[in-house]
């Protein structure tokens, strides 16, 4: 049963105000100043639907950084340079049930290898694999296919003060890199790559930028306003693979069941999702719960999920 | 595109051949006798379409146990004896990334309870939640519950052999029960729970009844023959989903990119597997790769998947 | 420099009432009533000279169970049973850093035997060694061995209602040994060995019956009043290492370097310590640290060892 | 009973031979040059009598780096520099059970700091705690407190190539010190600290100059040349203690029952070891056995403590 689009525009703004009131029981991430001043309550979302039609509720002005959402990106990128096979020589498929930033499984899980490439150790080497010759010529291409995926829309940029904090908070990851390094996963200079790695996380977006972006993925790796193949279908699959299993951190399991279809959230409170064959989403809401993702979004996200009957489960 | 069920039934046989030579890089289960004389390039597989056909190639007059397909059903009987809320304030709903058979994340993560049905820590919190007065009640009432999916077949009992086996060797399981009792996890004794829980393993069917209980489930809980719902569609759902991030042990995620189908497999080399709305798959090849799956099995529904282009992903 | 025992014994009253008002920021051990019963501020010593004098006080006519003291006395029971080769098979000789009830480096260290004598899983396996054919006749001979050590005292025997309910509360361990049993580290059975197991925990003493015992291994296996040797020096010699590196659980390690002495502790509130060549010392303050030790016995054993330079480093 | 040394003189020889079979079973440590070059076969050993006699066995002459025998006289210097409080206000006092570079308990065991002195953590932070302006200075001030300890002896310095070697291939010791500024247990820049760190683990010595410092030990950090305390007889106890608990990686409890006198040992084969109030050793034997400590080396002080009776147990 395809979504009632029309529907479901028009009713948005109310789903919206409802989840809203979730916020106030999360908590913004303050690590970096640039995340720390985002408005607890604030909470966007823009859908857009493979007809062309798209509708937007919220706070949709807002923009953030996609942080550990840029990390379904750089995994396109990366399968699209190198190869499936030259990938995961390097990172694994599995989900992992520790934190985020966990080193437990690359000291006790031979042979030492990230499970996969959402955790932050994973998408380390993942951002150590994309083409290019410095820090910045890999940032920009990641920028430019950002952009494509959102329709050519040139305002996406690297977010520079979020870029420099990340850069001076970074030493948990710098840890991970250096282990990773240690383990002859990580090929690349450990600054290096962490620099591509910072620089993707501080890639600033809106709602309706990502959920374009998603939009190409809903519609198997195709531009549906162009026809053109930004994405080979095969590695939106892995993606969306991925992003089931483990892109909600270890909310991943509980979100496929309560909602049922493919997302990545990040720190901003950023969630990027999809309807497989029909719609693509952007969501910000600033406050997260526990696990780290936006408490607004994702009950907003269930809400939907429920009435229009999204899992794909 | 739906399956074309007329090419895959003539072809059906080839594919298994091709698939049967893997089995000899794998290896038989060998805990107990009742699993360690299964042979070893052995192979057979059932699939049954929702329009009533089915198809069937290679070993499948083979009897084997259930072993950890039974996870599946008697989750889907707890959430129908107790609910939702009474089953996951038990156990919860995420992938651990650990063995099937770990105490690490009981001990390291609170509040200690299982991180999902699927796991044998889960499992067993599982069985005590079965209604019934004594293991063999509880254990009937899983029986008969099983024989109810495979379309009323009376024939589907427990090898009484196994049984004894899997109770006389199940001292790791005996330790996981005694953690979650200590964790206050397990409310039930230990051993009447584990009785229950070896009584399930030791589920005696053939590829052809479990692809028979896979249709319900591709049928989202409606009985095709009958037009009766033996499971409530959501609890149908909330089995697809675990299948998917956590039914093929540690290599779930794997499972999911390269076939991408809801599947759960057991020590036995058994496999139940579900095309959603289209096909339930029982599938049998005892020999076992690194991460304890039918390693012939595994190769088979891959290269139906890619063939029939299964994924829902 | 000799402890100056005349001076000790003049001055241990004022000693003890000065460490007593540490017992206030402790917590007596509550998980059965046989030790949630005793008095939070209680503190009792006795102190055993080589010479035949002794000097006792505080609340040294408190009765109380050794609990976890007992694995000094099963460990030498064992190596005389058994011999040094044996018992080190079964158990190794290290520390860990876990808890003394972990099960961590049983699942993740090879070969997944437990890591020293003196947390639960050792001490479990020991328990399995004592000679014996039945439960009751291991226990036996385990009091017997004690009494023996504390110059025949007959009056020393194992408390029937402590002993019930550390049967009854002690899933944990049953966790534990069905783990041990599962590596073939544990040859006996569980609930057997257990049972050996919760009565030598249960053997109930004074401070005085232990600190005889304790000059029975700062004499270095010689009965003092005797000159009979009632332990193989070689044995006493083990088992001084192993107090010194893991007698204090998880605060072996400071208790090593700010008092110095060999020594064991139980969760009863009980310390069996020793200066070699001098002291038996047997102390009760039933109100614990959080690392599970008396907290006004280490106090005073502390305020003692510096005063008195007893330090063996 | 003080060790007869004349007699030890003049067997010493013998006892060498007879050791350095053990040899041909270890393996020399091969992650850099430096040490990979050092003969496989080679053991020597000198003792310094508290007298002023000394006696020298085996291949004597033989240079190597102290590794983390260097970790002793860090920790003695920063006692020495900012006192216990502070100090132990950034490591703990307890043995791990965990591999020398581990990171497990970093993370799962509150509040993230390093269990002891002698493990790798520990050690890093033990170094950012040296008094001095720039690394070279710090490591000027070891290299001259260690020259001290040696009775002044100038010839020790660093050896520059493995000073070199160990900077560009200290990865995982990378990981380890950003993990500690992530957890703010480490106050000073990274790179620095490492610096120090790697300079004093490339102090070269020979057994004699290891022997004199472990001497000054022996004597309670009173130089027996001059009678000067070069370290507060307290300092001296608790490095003691430590080299008791954990000076021999996972092999510190086995060496405590085998041979029962503080030690350290070190990647390059070193191993100094004394017998308080008579003896101070340094030893040399690059072949490890499989806990990283030299194979002939314990083999031969377990001989001469088991001769000499030099347990302190």
């Amino acid at each position: 049963m395809p979504t009632d689009f029309q529907q479901l525009a028009e009713r948005l703004p109310e789903w919206v105000e409802a989840s809203r009131a979730y916020a106030l029981k999360g908590r913004v991430a303050s690590y970096i100043p640039g995340l720390a001043h985002a408005p607890q309550q604030a909470l966007g979302i823009t859908l857009c639907h493979l007809s062309g039609a798209s509708v937007t509720a919220g706070d949709c002005g807002m923009r953030f950084t996609l942080q550990s959402i840029s990390k379904v990106f750089t995994l396109l990128l990366a399968l699209m340079d190198r190869g499936e096979q030259a990938v995961f020589e390097k990172v694994g498929m599995e989900p992992t049930g520790d934190d985020f930033n966990s080193m437990l499984k690359l000291e006790l899980v031979e042979p030492g290898k990230p499970f996969n490439p959402l955790i932050n150790a994973g998408a380390i080497v993942i951002s150590s694999l994309i083409e290019g010759r410095t820090p910045e010529e890999k940032a920009d291409r990641i920028v430019r296919f950002v952009r494509e995926l959102a329709g050519g829309d040139t305002s996406i940029g690297i977010n520079a003060d979020v870029y420099r904090s990340e850069a001076s908070t970074a030493n948990r990851n710098r840890s991970l890199a250096y282990f990773l390094k240690d383990n002859n996963v990580l090929d690349e200079e450990v600054e290096p790559t962490l620099d591509v790695y910072f620089r993707q996380c501080s890639i600033e977006t809106t709602c309706s930028q990502v959920a374009r972006m998603a939009l190409v993925l809903a519609n198997g790796g195709i531009d549906p306003a162009t026809g053109r193949e930004l994405v080979p279908r095969r590695y939106v699959r892995i993606a969306k693979s991925f992003m089931v299993t483990c892109g909600m951190y270890n909310a991943s399991g509980e979100f496929a069941i309560q909602v049922g279809i493919p997302a990545k959230s990040g720190v901003s409170g950023g969630i990027l999702a999809l309807v497989p064959g029909e719609l693509g989403i952007g969501l910000i809401g600033p406050a997260l719960n526990e696990k780290g993702n936006s408490i607004a979004g994702v009950h907003l996200l269930q809400q939907l999920s429920e009435r229009y009957d999204w899992s794909i489960f």
